[in-house]
């Protein structure tokens, strides 16, 4: 078994192309032996909060190894490049953009951080459209087989590091309102809302209303698909704690027309009158 | 080299989501060192009979090892999580809802099963929408690092695993109906009919006749594609031994808008009057 | 660590279905330990010269390994399969139809090649639609497991190899036309084209006009996507050299409706009357 730390990845690269796969070969040949996990290619292109939510939510199911992130969009302006040793083991490695600052946290902060500036660690000439095959995978692969991240540049101050915004929901009296991060492949929506902040505008309401643009839904709080009827909506705690909608073996996206970034409100539904 | 016995995934996952990675992920953190096989995330979503064909038929070219598969319509129901040992060393670990059925028995049957309870071989809480991750992940992790299947939970009688009935094609004097159980990228199209039996209806014939719907097609029974011309439709014997429909250099499943779960009726073509 | 070398595959079997995985089993299950690269299983199905422009243009990026590549439009035929070891220690296995012939040049050529005839290192029965499954990936194992290469067959002459002839760009007085082998996830263009070429036809113009069928359109020559407006048009060296056509925070391939096989033709832009 490799003494290695695995490396995982997660990026914007898709899978039509071979862009992951060279992240890959890169780290395989640098540092032989080490263990990748392709966490996942499907983060929409260049969504760095998107990227970062899945990043810090999968984080606790992780073995302790590096981070390989890649979710770019200011690939060859000034942004830095970054490694980071956190409290907890881990590492993470990738653009300063944002996208590593919430899964940093989870692991407890980092207790040190370089700008990646070395020479030796990176493929040269660097190309300036792909900083994922040149300057992080080599960086991951070094951090992976032991190397010491001083090794990879100038220390930075951790708290330097490019903190990322991620919208709260928004109460108006008993509604609340809260922003879609993520549709998944059955269609499943993802909002930026757990239970205990919709609980505080709700209550222990069994049945919410939904405002979608101009349109009005009835839901069920459930804790399962299987708490409903088919074809009815429900909203229940995802596996990362996300409040999401759902309809039984249907699809909500396509019946809300919902796409990350857009917002939906809810309240809890009038008793029926006895 | 590992001792470990590898880990291989099949599930309707997809791979726009994280879900396949965090799987990885949790068995690799459980049990470090261990190779995963992702076999495929493209069953169609909750398409549990498609799922066991693919698990089945492949099971041959698979290294002896543990089978972590999850098509799971049923998840956060009363249905059980099991895993399994079988007469040939291969482990399965899924929902029990016939997924695990055919290839069992491809495997020599379960020599063991236990229902999966035990609370030290999952992860809690468990998440009533993703047992992949909190149930069958740690559970093949377990496996596949030498832990003992009775570790997992209560013993189950082998013989009340859910069985799957796959659908047998039907015979009508001289044609033969077959259901659609796959088609793919390329647009072929794989029946759940095997050579003998079709021979048993169209004899030796070469030449033969397709009803799909109420259109009537001929095709030339080949054993591959360069065996016909250009856009002319064949009946080949597709790797896992379905016959299978294809059009050479075309999309089958594109000319007679065929999809899984539909069927198709096939006699020997009359011969031409000389 | 494993002491075999890795096996690094190439297809065009998409991961919507299982062949890829299966191949990655066969690997395993015949070279136990294995490190298993998917590079891509993205390519245009059957495009061979797609497949091996990029098996080429990602070689330097690889760990010395076995490629296992297949892009296969005459499998079941009379065309060989073929195995080499290269100068460089890379090793090669696929089918003889050009696909591996810009990477063997790379890697200094091929010093043995065998055509994969023994049946002791192939399926069997072999699969007339499936050689990757049955007669690729059980050679690729032999190889990475450090098996002799005259062990898979008869020697051949390395000279005999088909050829794969990439389209050169054509130079009209002061237009170059270039042809399209590459649209990425992003829509980004890349041309069968090389800076210097471009450079020779276009001098040190940092404003160039396209042709795309009969439309004319203007672009700049940039280093990377931050050089340009968003939504302007910019050629620039992607990360192999080729020169790319994209439109910052845009899909080019949108833009101009271009696939791969199509052309466009580039001069200097005259520059603008004071």
């Amino acid at each position: 078994m490799s003494t290695h730390r695995p490396v995982i990845l997660l990026t914007d690269f898709g899978i039509d192309d071979e862009f992951a796969g060279v992240c890959h070969g890169v780290v395989l040949a640098r540092a032989p032996g080490t263990y990748v996990v392709h966490l996942t290619h499907g983060i929409a292109p260049q969504a760095v909060g998107q990227g970062a939510i899945v990043l810090r939510n999968t984080l606790p199911y992780m073995p302790v190894g590096v981070h390989l992130a890649v979710v770019d969009p200011g690939v060859g302006t000034q942004r830095r490049g970054v490694a980071l040793e956190c409290a907890d083991g881990r590492a993470f490695v990738g653009p300063d953009n944002g996208l590593l600052f919430p899964a940093v946290q989870v692991s407890g902060g980092a207790v040190a951080a370089v700008s990646l500036e070395s020479e030796a660690h990176r493929l040269t000439p660097v190309a300036p459209t792909f900083h994922g095959r040149d300057v992080f995978a080599p960086a991951a692969a070094h951090l992976a087989a032991g190397g010491a991240l001083s090794d990879l540049g100038p220390s930075i101050e951790p708290a330097s590091l490019q903190q990322l915004n991620i919208p709260k929901p928004r109460s108006y009296g008993e509604w609340i309102e809260a922003d879609v991060w993520n549709v998944d492949r059955y269609g499943n929506i993802a909002l930026l809302l757990d239970e205990p902040t919709l609980r505080s505008v709700v209550g222990d309401a069994r049945q919410v209303e939904l405002i979608v643009r101009n349109d009005h839904f009835y839901a069920t709080l459930a804790g399962t698909f299987a708490n409903v009827r088919v074809g009815e909506i429900l909203i229940y705690v995802d596996p990362y704690g996300s409040m999401s909608v759902a309809v039984n073996q249907g699809a909500a996206a396509d019946m809300f027309r919902l796409e990350v970034g857009q917002s939906l409100t809810i309240r809890a539904a009038a008793e029926p009158t006895p």
